[in-house]
């Protein structure tokens, strides 16, 4: 039956599987989803996706981040087709890239100055690369854990990358001040900079916001070594805090690495920067043959406006919140015990004793069933596309997918 | 004079210079060309340039190297318009993923398989990753010189970089089989890879094809030892053989990397390799937040589909020898001494005893006066937008440059 309905996914699959290592590979794989998730889509438009067998789905992954004003933004789209008329990939950028610039370090609190790429992973490697050169020491404090792009220095797997990749990668704690301190202590005079996410959303476990402590510790230890404190934005930013996800903090970093979310879906990547960083950063070689290309840049000036013209950040809250206090109400009813945790407009919702993830595979493709795209272990995102109608389409999917579970543990005691 | 000409221009670079550091970065950043170069560009057609200030340019840099079928090319952007209208970067591939991994697989000579990304970086890198994964072993030998991409292990510069970024680095010199086979010798039993561009196009100096007996032994080493030979293809990639740039020396790769011009200035790149691979290929973890977006996809199935049915190598060859011959017989007219080197359709003009290059930035700056866009020590790039016309009119621009080089020499003599 299920093999009817995902003819076209399995054809595609197994033609997939002949040219492609794997079938697909990184973290858009199905195989990294319960199964019955697709791996194949045919269109999007909004906060909705339809897959190759042209079933539907309300979709809360965004492109894992990119997405965030919904496909096919209007606004977003007509400044990228305007660009594209006239150019994009040039022996040079456009005027645009000028635009942009000017308007991300207007939005941006601690940003003096940017440089744009096209990967997260070239944000947060030029991060790391700037901080080394402005400060002629090579130690970086990471998260234990903590995701920061997918290259030898800190890649998830140890696959293919040797030691020496990571020989001047230290470890910590999130939130925990003590052991952030300790591997300053470690890094001594060699301290180059501490990057750490903008909150923590490691895979498959209780999202964490830092504490005040946490976020004022890494600052002063910066500040009293002269290391580079790198805020690594690129899943969190725009969606949290257009100034800087830490401004609540009242903690400003000195170097930020910025993509997903910045063009709503089309290819880019930033790093803004304080200015004693600023001859570092003219200084180091980066650099890309679709780094200046002009139709991102226009699609992203045209996010960044929209984000701040029409506070995006407060609407997915709002969502957020309803989407929140509905599954938590819904969960309390079916007499279902899960944790939601994170930020309200990234949620995650991780079951009690579940351990192997069955429950949260079992919501997930209940829901997926109901034509609702969750996740059972990776953060979700909102996009502005996420109306009140849509969130409650959620749950009301939510809802019938906690009652599965309920049932399933019934069954299962 | 020239300030009032480039007003536009000027005023760009001094907005960016306040919010980007140095005002550009990388490869297309203007401090690296003659003066009199335009830094920002207004409009691109076919092998035309328009910049900020209205000027046009019969461009020879083609965006230094993904325009290769001209910009705006009907075919690939109604291909990439068709495939952004049902959607771009979702949550999975489209089913042009597939489409374009079987067509990649058919058209690359020895490719088994194929993995997407986003830069020529990611590609390179992914190689290395690869091959060790695959052999277990971690030494790379890669050319003294060569450009393998912006990125700590290969960065032509070492600003930022750690000498442990590099540990596992081995060096020979291109053409040189005795020195690529004392590297593999040092590397010994823990020999993962040795990596070759498609020729030798390093900055500022002849280029240099490949020789029969260069290619034979990089090939017999890694038969001998077990490991990888990584052809990069980035910058040479669908210029020379669109099977592959060895392909003339019978000489195949385990991996190559390919970015550039395989969707004509989408943002795409691409990893090639043979079974034994495929495993390693598939346990890597390498990834990125647009690297399955359809758009880039689907304009690289319609480059690769026009490439193979109208013969574009051929052409290139034909313009580039049009080109060559013409400059050469200009250059004896004025008696001024120049080295053309490597494939005629990757020109490069080196001027002899002129090693400030005073006599190339002269020629470059009297050609972009006459509206003819070369550089001075890069490899130049034709495109499929080179007609006839348009080398004869390079022709002509160059034939003056050249007199304007002659007419200094005397003058300095």
């Amino acid at each position: 039956m299920s093999e009817v309905k995902n003819s076209v996914d399995a054809a595609l699959r197994d033609r997939a599987l002949r040219v492609v290592p794997g079938g697909m590979w990184g973290h858009l794989h199905a195989n990294r989803l319960p199964e019955g998730y697709p791996q194949f889509f045919a269109r999007a438009e909004g906060c909705r996706l339809w897959d190759v067998d042209g079933r539907s789905y309300l979709d809360f992954m965004c492109s894992w981040g990119p997405n965030l004003l919904g496909h096919h933004h209007p606004e977003v789209e007509a400044a990228a087709e305007r660009q594209a008329r006239l150019g994009d990939c040039m022996n040079g950028p456009a005027e645009v890239m000028v635009e942009l610039a000017e308007l991300l370090v207007d939005t941006v609190a601690h940003a003096d100055w940017t440089q744009f790429q096209k990967n997260g992973t070239d944000a947060t490697t030029s991060c790391a690369t700037i901080a080394r050169a402005g400060t002629g020491r090579r130690k970086l404090l990471a998260a234990r854990g903590a995701y920061h792009g997918a290259v030898p220095w800190c890649s998830p797997s140890v696959v293919g990358v040797t030691s020496e990749d990571r020989a001047h990668i230290l470890y910590y704690d999130f939130n925990d001040a003590e052991s952030l301190r300790a591997a300053a202590t470690e890094a001594g005079d060699d301290l180059a900079g501490i990057i750490v996410s903008a909150y923590r959303h490691d895979l498959a476990r209780d999202q964490e916001l830092p504490t005040q402590g946490f976020a004022t510790a890494a600052r002063a230890i910066c500040d009293e070594t002269g290391a580079a404190l790198i805020l690594d934005e690129v899943r969190a930013g725009f969606r949290l805090d257009l100034a800087g996800s830490w401004e609540r903090f009242g903690v400003r970093p000195d170097l930020a690495a910025w993509s997903k979310s910045i063009a709503n879906g089309h290819a880019l990547a930033a790093v803004t920067g304080r200015d004693w960083l600023r001859q570092a950063a003219s200084q180091v070689f980066v650099t890309g043959s679709f780094w200046c290309a002009a139709v991102p840049m226009a699609a992203a000036v045209a996010t960044l406006t929209v984000l701040r013209r029409d506070n995006i950040v407060a609407r997915l809250e709002a969502m957020g919140t309803r989407l929140r206090d509905a599954i938590d109400a819904s969960a309390a009813r079916h007499g279902v015990a899960l944790r939601q945790s994170g930020p309200v407009q990234m949620p995650l919702i991780l079951f009690e004793d579940d351990a192997d993830f069955a429950k949260g595979n079992l919501f997930c493709q209940t829901a997926l069933a109901r034509g609702v795209y969750f996740h059972p272990r990776h953060n979700m995102f909102l996009s502005a596309a996420h109306g009140e109608a849509e969130i409650d389409e959620a749950i009301a999917a939510a809802d019938t997918a906690l009652a599965a579970v309920a049932a399933g543990s019934r069954t299962a005691a």
